[in-house]
């Protein structure tokens, strides 16, 4: 079957697929030597390439459909992050639910009504938004040289796609596929994180610097973006009986080990990155016939896979 | 509760709460204007910022879900959008099926088996690929000032998404979400619309110019979008149950006037549409604090609303 192969270049669960186009046929030394695709980068990766999660700053969403991990980012935005592992730790979402689902935006969960919330013990309401943070708080940077129109430099941080501004000094984190910020109303500092929401559809990079971006989800966005979307305004649910229930949001670091999701990211301050990166910008392999000679932040490939067991 | 309201400036389907943030409180009749949001813009439209879907390119996908309503581009894949229509016509994808759905990527339909394929009686099975078209023969361009990183120009052709290169005359429809494609094998000339595939995630750019795109879905993507991904490699059904049924797909001009969707699409080539545009380039409204002062192609509105019945 015509199995628009294009497809193939994507994440490294087609890596055996993938690594069959870029094979060379047997006797074809004397030819120049292919493009390396994603998957030979990853297949030729070494150990050092890769880094866990860290347990302390990973959560699990547990909804019916399964385990969603989500990867924080403690360096853009501390005060919402320990807030929220503050949340988690008091059980905090436990019993709420994904209330919205909107198509090609968000999915948005937890506390439900702000004027009659679930009572917190330990965590506090609201937080001055982050939005930004300062370049030299902001981690090492590995900038992409690919042009941004929503940022004068974009690249990763630590693993999260994010974006600066050397002429303001700040740093921030970037709305991509994935992306979790912390939903707020109209004033900067109504949100704490009892709200929080995933980017499902294409990246709606123009909140950037609007929000507070905590993190990413690592695993399980299929089951955040199949989720039924809500029919009222926004996306949100019509009755309460279609909202999605949350079983529990757990810190991974209070889950038992042999629980957790047992995953390792490519680290993005090396050169294998950097030849990952470039194997999507410029795609080898007998499928792809012009080059796209870029690539955007969001399309930037973050690698991550099933890490063998001690 | 907090709602995240920087959602309602998406689409027109929010007109409503969008129109209440932007009212101006009584008296404030001294303060300067609000900035229109896109849904003050499409309140202020004119009938004739509005053009219907002609029901001779306009294709209805009838899934279990619903009606997935596609637009196609014949001025940019003239043989192929012929093709599709003298398939449809022929009731090709009648009882075929959606076989493939990968997440922040594709949803495939069509033709199952290349080597067993559904017979054709009137239409062809491959056809030579039409990745870009001359300029002069695509139509009227407006062009988005907003720089791209994947093409030199990008804007709208006759409402739809397209980027062209005038060093080398060629123009092209540009995968966003909801783009329409025609699936392919490695070959060039190895599609001919018998398998068609939707974007159902960030816009995959690197494809432009790679495969022949034939138009775009205006109605239904929740429909395909919150499809149950497929576990085999590719995201393709692991088993031939889990496929979803296609009832039917029909052209709109072969469907009675009374069962066709009545939609109308905001023109593109108008002054109006570069408010829309400019709306959420820079949006108004008490929730942004930070306007982005940049919109990527695929984040640009292309507003869709039900037409008054005549």
């Amino acid at each position: 079957m015509p199995v628009f192969t294009a497809a193939a270049n994507r994440p490294a669960a087609r890596a055996a697929l993938i690594l069959a186009l870029a094979t060379l046929a047997p006797g074809a030394a004397a030819a120049p030597a292919a493009k390396p695709t994603l998957a030979d980068v990853i297949k030729g990766s070494q150990p050092s390439d890769w880094r866990p999660l860290d347990p302390d700053n990973t959560l699990y969403l547990e909804i019916p459909a399964g385990r969603v991990v989500i990867e924080m980012a403690p360096a853009f935005a501390p005060r919402h992050v320990a807030n929220i592992k503050a949340l988690v730790r008091e059980h905090y979402f436990d019993g709420l639910a994904i209330l919205r689902a909107q198509d090609n935006w968000v999915v948005q969960w937890g506390d439900p009504d702000e004027k009659n919330p679930k009572p917190m013990t330990t965590a506090q309401r609201t937080l001055p938004g982050e939005f930004t943070v300062p370049l030299k708080g902001a981690g090492k940077f590995t900038r992409l040289p690919d042009r941004d129109g929503y940022a004068p430099q974009v690249g990763h941080s630590n693993g999260f796609a994010s974006a600066r501004d050397p002429k303001t000094g700040a740093a921030w984190l970037t709305h991509c596929y994935g992306t979790v910020g912390v939903g707020r109303d109209n004033a900067s500092d109504s949100g704490g994180g009892a709200e929080l929401y995933a980017v499902i559809g294409h990246a709606p990079r123009h909140l950037d610097r609007n929000i507070t971006v905590v993190g990413r989800v690592v695993a399980g966005m299929p089951l955040l973006a199949t989720l039924p979307r809500g029919t009222a305004p926004m996306g949100f649910y019509a009755k309460p009986e279609q909202n999605v229930p949350i079983a529990s949001v757990r810190l991974a670091a209070d889950v038992a080990p042999a629980e957790r999701s047992n995953l390792e990211l490519m680290r993005t301050d090396t050169a294998t990155y950097q030849a990952a990166v470039e194997a999507q910008r410029n795609r080898g392999g007998p499928w792809n016939k012009v080059a796209a000679g870029h690539i955007e932040l969001c399309n930037a490939p973050l690698p991550v896979r099933e890490r063998a067991r001690d």
